[in-house]
């Protein structure tokens, strides 16, 4: 006789699979009466149910996998720590990997984490992802993918985001309301988004001033340090503009690069050229001098993404539904003494 | 019949259950002679493997567990930057936890760490922790665990450090060298080990140089936030001891927040008072004055650590002896402004 499956007991009893799979562990969201219809015709038919299939179909592994470009970074090392706590809190753990901003090895880790069968992926793409196949690929193996911080737009998926668009306007109409009139931009690559968005708030912060975008004064981050980037732009912005009285920096990290430049170079700041960041890394307050930057939720986006992952996970296991969410968190801007 | 066990194939065959395991599982490092003996002596017995027993006792998972104090550290999060790199070379994934310095937080997570079944167990222990069960616990599950950075010294396993004492007491002795004589120490609580020993190397150099050892000139952080702590202790060691000229703190956090309440206070550092911090977070660099420190690997701590622990595992695998391993890691003095 042929093996019985899980699919044949459905059919019998026209019962779900998921719920002859609880039945059968034991789970207590299945009413008694039918936990024993479901457990009696099983051993009249010696059913028993294969670990690995149900591991992959009902089982959960209780592990969620986390992709982030590098944890030697304040932001994300906090975003980490909202996660892991988040997910204790559910019995869940966190198996952690970077990408180190290559595509190639992020889709090396999502093929890592489908075959570990995790029960959702959290992500920050890196700076090279505009290709979505890999994710894909995640969601066609029944594993939900959330987007947190660095995000894709091309990607249909659950997304916990800052506006960053609204955040760099309003740090650089600061500047401009403040009196600052030349104001270079330290950007990052034109991939993710949220390097794009920086620059739109940017420009648009100084067409609501009437100033017109110049080109020359962005400059973009060439080796993925943002310090040491920073440092060498500042440099460089130097020799080419000497009217420029200020900077708006897409990360605190490359804002630190240029006070330390201008340190050695005895350039006053603010009084010669004000400096602004973005994160507010904790760094920034004990910098001299201290760092106006933009405020960025961390731990809360950690917390908040695994949460919205686990609904999903959830609604999966009972065949809900499950809306993508979009969660755009608040940011604010903390003014400190480099502008 | 009595189902047919991997026990009773090994002492039919005359060869070794993990090898039997592999065999069945097609790896490449069994015979093919050896192979087809396997599968057709496991065939007509009709030997399946029970798969939860063959992951508890053969079948690695290919996962290491983590347990750090936190994550948001720099030199935490360097070394878990070269477990994570270290481990996905040779295939194998890290779930990371917090202990966030709580014993019962740790006890927690080593249990959840042996439900999942990781190959093995990588901690930097806790400042409460003292008591070893929980550990003892995972190696008697056939978990084998190795210590880094915060070790205990009552408990036996491989330990990947640096040598503590050793590098506080070359700290305090260039202080003494360049002339001051009046130094405090900013020091942890007395566990973990690591807090005693930089304590001893502080006593140790005093005495080289015929200076006597005042406790009051001990200040141990209070609330395990070393920012403020140091901040505190700053404020609390001014209003107590005017002559001090000198204070080796007990990480660069620390030292960070006693330049801070020294810059608020105007005090000049070193003109009025010396800084040595340790660990050499990037922060200490850019800060300023630059604060002089102990150089502490953490990159490669975390690739060694995960080295030792994957020797460990495979020797275990092939019921092999592991002798554990010590090994100590060399650090120098980084000297910059504030001494």
């Amino acid at each position: 006789m042929e093996k019985v499956t899980i699919n044949d007991l459905s059919k019998m009893l026209k019962v779900s699979k998921s719920t002859i799979s609880k039945a059968l562990k034991g789970y207590s969201d299945v009413s008694e009466k039918t936990r024993k219809r479901i457990v009696k015709l099983a051993k009249k038919l010696n059913y028993t149910p294969n670990s690995i299939a149900s591991s992959l179909k009902t089982h959960q592994t209780k592990t969620l996998g986390v992709i982030i470009p590098t944890i030697v970074h304040h932001f994300f090392s906090k975003v980490i720590d909202g996660m892991i706590c988040e997910a204790e809190k559910h019995g869940f753990l966190i198996i952690l990997l970077q990408s180190d901003e290559r595509f190639d090895l992020e889709v090396k880790q999502i093929n890592l984490l489908i075959q570990k069968q995790v029960d959702g992926i959290l992500i920050s793409v890196s700076n090279q992802t505009s290709a979505v196949v890999h994710l894909q690929n995640a969601i066609d193996k029944g594993i939900p993918v959330v987007m947190f911080d660095k995000v894709l737009k091309n990607f249909n998926c659950s997304k916990i985001i800052i506006d960053d668009k609204l955040a760099a306007f309003e740090a650089v109409d600061y500047l401009l309301n403040k009196g600052y009139k030349r104001i270079a931009h330290f950007g990052g690559m034109l991939t993710p988004q949220n390097s794009i968005d920086r620059l739109l708030g940017y420009k648009n912060a100084l067409k609501a001033h009437g100033i017109e975008y110049d080109q020359r004064l962005v400059y973009v981050n060439p080796n993925n340090d943002d310090f040491n980037d920073g440092f060498y732009n500042a440099k460089k912005m130097l020799e080419e503009h000497r009217d420029i009285d200020a900077i708006f920096a897409i990360t605190d990290s490359i804002a630190i690069g240029v006070l330390k430049y201008f340190e050695d170079k005895n350039i006053k700041v603010p009084e010669q050229i004000a400096v602004f960041g973005f994160s507010n890394w904790f760094m920034s307050s004990v910098i001299t001098p201290s760092l106006s930057t933009v405020n960025q939720p961390n731990f809360e986006m950690g917390s908040i993404a695994v949460n919205v992952l686990l609904d999903e996970i959830h609604c999966k296991e009972k065949n809900e539904a499950f809306a993508f969410k979009k969660i755009v968190l608040p940011t604010s801007l903390i003014i400190r003494k480099s502008t």
